[in-house]
């Protein structure tokens, strides 16, 4: 295990702040920030804005220029050694003379893993992995669930009260969190390849499920929006078909498609699992299109189902400072739980006050 | 307004900081701190214990012995001017020769307000009220409602899943928090003067109640223990009868709680509201006792039920990292809200981990 230094650790994180930058972008592609220091000096860096465009450790060594002769590198991802869009980085860091490359983490491909690295190592470059490599998984972890997993990272969101209720059971409901964590759900979407929700929702909502705040660029890419919908109930008018970007259509059996994909819709059967499309085939599908991040957005039906049949990996919870009590709707429909032992164990990643709202984000325990 | 300066700020904290040395033995008097300051040294330091015992000032005047001359003393509230089990504070502050006096806040007895620091006055001292007044009333938002408004505060203390579920519908239910939130709730009991609960749970789980953590110092005065018991159902062999310290059982009506008494209970009727005990008439009697801190452990029926009169001043939610589901029991039964309206505001103070659980206190809006 290589000792890293604390400067190293200061060179990484900025790294990382700086991958960050690609949160709305850069995906199908990994976030990825580079920092190329020498003589204590950092003389250059950059970041993957977008598939196709250059890679972190491109644009750091364009800043460098000469000055990277002999640096030390920093990257949050291992340099890649396959031609894709771009030649790869590890032949141009070699090309640059740099001395050193630490890299947070392996490329998660395990059939690649360590090729970057080993290109490096032979043509005499000192090399290191596991730098912070925590938070460089937590950062693309639907890259890495994408490619180790063949399905997408699903993170469930859900606004609720304090006391864990939806709306009203009269059905008399509204905004249930402030603006401001309706803002941040704008931000979720963003950092998301698709967004899913449940024929249910789109019928009685009509949501858009859109990004819709001017700063946060997405290079005008709509996330994928995809709606479950097994009986085909689809309205052809349903708002979201309006708008752009494309809108996928989940339905089991042989339907007739014809007036949805009129209106802008592709429409696409999956194997059933009871009377409901089965989600799994859906992720499988999702993450053939390179989709990394799922939100799902949807009512408490869609997002039971999802719980019991264990295809959650994180839950995001904006609990609004109410109490709305016993006659009410709650978050998760989960009829097949009767038993204490069925539920669903949480890690707490984080919580954190968003306006009046306390937002929380856990990790489903597998 | 004064105008205080960043060190009267700091040495305010420091008071306040002392006062909390109270915390488990100081009720049903306030929690008070004092430091004594001059030629910017700290030369006396002092905090109030136990009824009986001497006030905050008191105490640091002793620390400071003739250094109280000329000095400044920040005390967390206005000094006392009545004659009660100890002479009165701002007596002995005159007869220090201390120079200026800061209070946090004043007396919250209207009719006594303002009263000390008026003696301080007339004897030439310097006077200031209100530097951290905000923080000096929440340390003791016992104490003043109960002084202000007859009645206790009342603390409501639940321990849920983060979709809000208590238990299954079936039955099936073991400790929903973990170890580190239930010693948390012996600070809970330890800082409270009584502890209110409903005697379905008496009757389910057959409860202590008690405060048992060694550490927690009450000077080993217990919490009274008051058991909402409209038909007079408390089984004289409860466990918590056998225990240290005083249990009110709450009746209505004309009942025989000869049994219960002859087993160490104290029973007493109230009038009732419908078929329940009217709570409100019961915090009206606890304030009578001095009980500053009512802590509500009792189930959703009698949660339900404050909440639903507006009797709940203060919620403290330990969350646990688990999803519970649909089949299971909510946090509060409140038959009576059909509508969204109905709903409870509160505004969170304090978000933070007890061990894997996640502890929310929040205050009710009346």
């Amino acid at each position: 295990m290589p000792v890293f230094s604390a400067s190293d650790s200061a060179h990484m994180a900025r790294a990382l702040q700086l991958a960050e930058r690609g949160q709305y972008s850069a995906h199908p592609n990994p976030m990825v920030g580079c920092v190329i220091v020498r003589d204590n000096q950092v003389v250059g860096e950059g970041w993957h804005a977008m598939a196709g465009e250059p890679h972190a450790e491109i644009n750091a060594l364009q800043a460098a220029g000469d000055d990277a002769q002999g640096a030390t590198v920093y990257v949050t991802l291992e340099p890649c050694a396959h031609d894709g869009k771009t030649p790869p980085c590890s032949t141009a860091l070699v090309e640059a003379g740099v001395a050193r490359v630490i890299a947070a983490m392996q490329d998660p491909f395990p059939r690649v893993a360590g090729r970057g690295l080993g290109r490096l190592k032979e043509a005499g470059i000192e090399t290191a992995v596991g730098l912070m490599q925590a938070a460089a998984e937590s950062l693309n972890a639907g890259f890495v669930s994408r490619v180790t997993r063949n399905r997408p990272l699903v993170r469930l969101k859900v606004a609720a009260s304090i006391d864990g209720a939806i709306a009203m059971k009269s059905g008399d409901s509204q905004w249930v969190s402030g603006p401001e964590a309706r803002h941040d759900v704008q931000r979720l979407r963003a950092s998301s390849g698709a967004i899913m929700t449940g024929i249910g929702t789109v019928i009685a909502d009509d949501p858009s499920l859109n990004v819709r705040a001017p700063e946060l660029d997405t290079r005008g890419v709509q996330p994928l929006r995809v709606v479950l919908d097994s009986r085909l109930r689809m309205p052809p008018a349903a708002g979201m078909l309006t708008l752009p970007g494309t809108t996928l259509v989940c339905c089991t059996g042989d339907r007739d498609g014809s007036r949805l994909a009129d209106a802008g819709a592709e429409v696409r059967s999956f194997a059933p699992d009871g009377a409901v499309v089965d989600v799994s085939a859906v992720l499988g599908d999702l993450a053939r299109r390179e989709v990394n991040v799922v939100l799902v957005e949807a009512g408490p039906g869609v997002a039971g189902y999802l719980l019991e049949k264990d295809l959650v990996d994180e839950l995001v919870i904006y609990q609004a400072p109410h109490i709305m009590g016993s006659e009410t709707r709650g978050m998760f429909h989960t009829p097949s739980w009767t038993r204490l032992a069925d539920r669903r164990k949480l890690e707490v990643c984080d919580v954190r006050r968003i306006g009046d709202d306390t937002r929380i984000t856990a990790r489903v325990r597998h």
